[in-house]
């Protein structure tokens, strides 16, 4: 795999200098030409030591404009990086649509490094890589252009290097007995970057190898490779373009309303609920101050033992989301409680993956966070409203599985509450709102347009709950027709969820 | 995940009849349109024992036309598969376009009922899982259709069903004491069933969850799904078609030639190649006897430890491959070895994954086998005469890589030749062939008009050989100006790697 980056490729200075002025302003267009694209160009660095990863991304920032290039190297994580997810700082980090963001000693660090100096195991290794391919095919699913780049060199060049360095006085300092260690690894090394790059190098994420020893000729095929791939990607997308016209057009010529089957009549999730529970008024309020006294009090255990809670609500319009989220917060400490809410996305965040914003919120240990609205806006009005693609959100399916099992496996505690109302239940509440002066700002024309959209929403809602109602994180239905019903239940299940978590920390 | 397959739906016998003409007459014509279409339906049935796995399948049979469909189930591997890679049997099934395959118990039956019955431990079957999700992902780059149906019963529903089987003296003697011991792994298996849906649940290659219970609704699901399926696949391939097309044009526009740059003159792997060496013509014949007289014993050796061997040619026209394979085999035991060209595929192997003719032709255990050119014409003549879209050729290096894997996995010995003349070397042999009678034969028009694109060829055997040349699969370029040192090269190649794969074997 490393033969053709061992032939000792050199460019000289009079053909680098000949080629470089028009090589230049041709990095310089490229970029101008990509601010209006929609999709950001991520690259990868990663290789042997002295193999010119570092020099390429300085070489890259004197280049291009560097006002629309992020450069990001990772260290050990921060206080603040190994409290959330893994990935939280890489996705974090993301460039926006139409810049570019250089990578050295990323993702691919921590399997790459554990492996070959035996820190973890093929298995563990494997499941690293896994990650990362579903990370990667994310992101380009989402239209990101991805170029990676192994720096190589021979041992013996590897050798030389270090031995040069020595030599001089003035670089001398350079060299430190980490280095000659690191050398006497290089094949087990190299064998862990073979692996790496068999696994990782996906036709939407390529790796390219660079020989590494002569800082003229890898800097040629660097940019060069960059130039190709952006101008590759910008045809492929200005082709795609037209595909999901023609989509477009296939789907409206076809009814919007989808086709009663036979199948239709038969129960569904949301069919099956019981909506005629209530709680008796006497008492309702009784049941609801015992359960927030539990709350309390498990708030203060949640924060003694550093856990973090993500409690995702979800709901019918005026199926009460704000009442029952107002009762659960005002139970709790406020200082270590927030509430997030989502509307449409803020120009910063359409620049980027719809998930971005939510990792974004992702709040440090100890904290119970209330997302108001969150990513199942995805499958739910993106869907319904077609704003995606019938591909975006039927693969977001799996996207979302993977990032909340993300969240579980780092110990969040994920509650997800779906609040229900029938659709006679809401045209009542609606007609309140109208008639009532200090509710009337919670109602908007919107609101009756999704209405008309009933049917649809419920398909949805049926559809989203059955591929993500999972073992890891599933999914709480309430029944709030009753509000004070809906706001115990929502209650009791966050306490006996904290409880579980609780338990299971302290063992 | 499963909650949505537990609602105890029903459909009555009236409504199924009313919707079954129709849906019946839809199914027929969805598979005359699919006869024209260019791509293969695959369905995967697993799940709970009872659930309608079996039964779904003959429904299928019974209102499809059977003659466009394939239906397979898997047992234990047989002798002839276990003498091949794991996944031979699944590739040696797959339904060509235009056609249906249905597949129970399929590849994923191993590391369910593994983890499930804990015979393998997660790791193993994450592995094992990674295996599916690349096949899956191969198919569906391909064109194909994948949908996967997981037939559900909840415990309860399944006991019920037991005891009723039991009840009846007609029935009774389907219950065995294996299916109460699988009941009573109920919990584990739905558990790694839950965690395989949510791995290999993919945007191309979704999981349906079917509720079981009832026979008319579970039969009406998936018909209807499948229609749905095939349909929206259909619509998205012709938006493809004409994605291609633009795609095309934008090509069309381009320079045939590739663009000198100044990195061109630059050596590469071909260049670097010493193309002057050669044998003095009186050594010549004692070596070459020498090596084949290694061979012969060599290949006892092999065929008594059961070990199976695959050399692949590939080289420049006229670089002397024929004689070169001639000079092997003939050193071999003829009835243990064969030699497979591969040219232009046949109509049968054109409606096939590109990998589909090579997978075919592995041998049983034992045998020697010569491939005279191969999956590598993917990313040589494929690539340069524009047979495949740049897109296919890129992301094959992946699946070259992942295809070798399996077989040196397999324990298979893999050897790889290109064998490589100069462009001079070239002319001075076709003048040959067109002035000796008994060679005219050899020269076409093909052969004169792959000259003229010398270079292109060379940008891609290089590509080819820094992509795929691994640890695991490497390449050895021969240099074959002289056609002695070239045979010499090659049976000493082989049985270096003979002598290390005995070695290995008898440790």
């Amino acid at each position: 795999m490393f033969e053709a980056a061992e032939l000792g490729r050199k460019l000289s200075k009079e053909d680098f200098a000949a080629a470089a002025p028009a090589l230049r302003a041709e990095m310089l267009n490229l970029q101008i030409k990509l601010r209006e694209a929609n999709f950001p160009v991520i690259v990868v660095f990663a290789g042997v030591d002295g193999a010119g990863k570092n020099e390429s991304v300085n070489l890259l920032n004197e280049w291009l404009d560097p006002r629309w290039v992020v450069t990001r190297a990772y260290d050990k994580p921060s206080d603040e990086e190994r409290e959330r997810p893994e990935y939280w700082r890489y996705w974090r980090d993301l460039p926006p649509k139409g810049r570019f963001g250089l990578f050295l000693s990323s993702w691919y660090h921590t399997p790459l490094i554990g492996k070959a100096f035996g820190k973890i195991d093929q298995a563990q290794m494997d499941k690293e890589l896994e990650h990362i391919i579903r990370f990667e095919q994310t992101l380009a699913d989402d239209g990101a252009l991805i170029v990676k780049f192994w720096m190589h060199l021979s041992k013996k060049a590897q050798r030389s290097r270090l031995r040069k360095l020595e030599k001089d006085p003035a670089t001398k300092w350079r060299v430190g007995p980490d280095d000659w260690t690191h050398w006497k690894q290089y094949d087990k090394f190299v064998q862990a970057a073979e692996h790496t790059i068999m696994r990782t190098s996906k036709g939407h994420a390529p790796w390219n190898i660079v020989e590494g020893e002569d800082a003229r000729y890898r800097s040629m095929v660097v940019l060069t490779t960059i130039r190709d791939a952006v101008n590759r990607h910008l045809e492929a997308r200005a082709a795609q373009k037209e595909t999901l016209a023609i989509e477009k057009e296939i789907r409206a010529k076809k009814p919007a309303q989808a086709k009663k089957t036979v199948l239709s009549k038969l129960p569904t999730i949301l069919s099956s609920l019981d909506m005629t529970v209530k709680l008796d008024p006497k008492e309702a309020g009784v049941v609801l101050q015992e359960q927030r006294g539990r709350l309390s009090q498990l708030h203060r255990k949640i924060k003694d033992n550093g856990l973090t809670v993500l409690a995702v609500f979800e709901g019918s319009d005026a199926a009460g989301k704000g009442g029952a989220i107002r009762r659960l917060t005002s139970a709790l400490f406020a200082r270590d409680t927030q509430v997030v809410p989502f509307a449409a996305p803020s120009s910063e965040e359409r620049a980027q993956h719809y998930l971005w914003r939510f990792w974004r919120y992702l709040s440090r240990a100890g904290k119970v966070t209330v997302f108001d609205r969150s990513w199942y806006g995805r499958v739910l009005v993106e869907r319904v409203e077609g704003f995606c693609t019938d591909d975006e959100w039927r693969r977001s399916y799996d996207e979302i599985n993977d990032f909340e099992e993300q969240l579980v496996a780092h110990g969040i505690v994920l509650v997800k509450f779906w609040l229900h109302i029938t659709k006679d239940e809401q045209l009542r509440r609606f007609k309140d709102r109208e008639d009532i002066d200090y509710k009337r700002w919670k109602l908007t024309e919107e609101d009756w347009r999704n209405r008309e959209k009933w049917d649809e929403y419920e398909q949805a809602v049926n559809e989203m709950v059955e591929r993500t109602s999972t073992l890891t994180a599933p999914w709480t239905m309430v029944e709030a027709n009753d509000k004070a019903y809906a706001r115990v239940k929502v209650i009791a299940t966050v306490c006996d969820a904290l409880e579980a978590a609780v338990k299971k920390h302290s063992k």
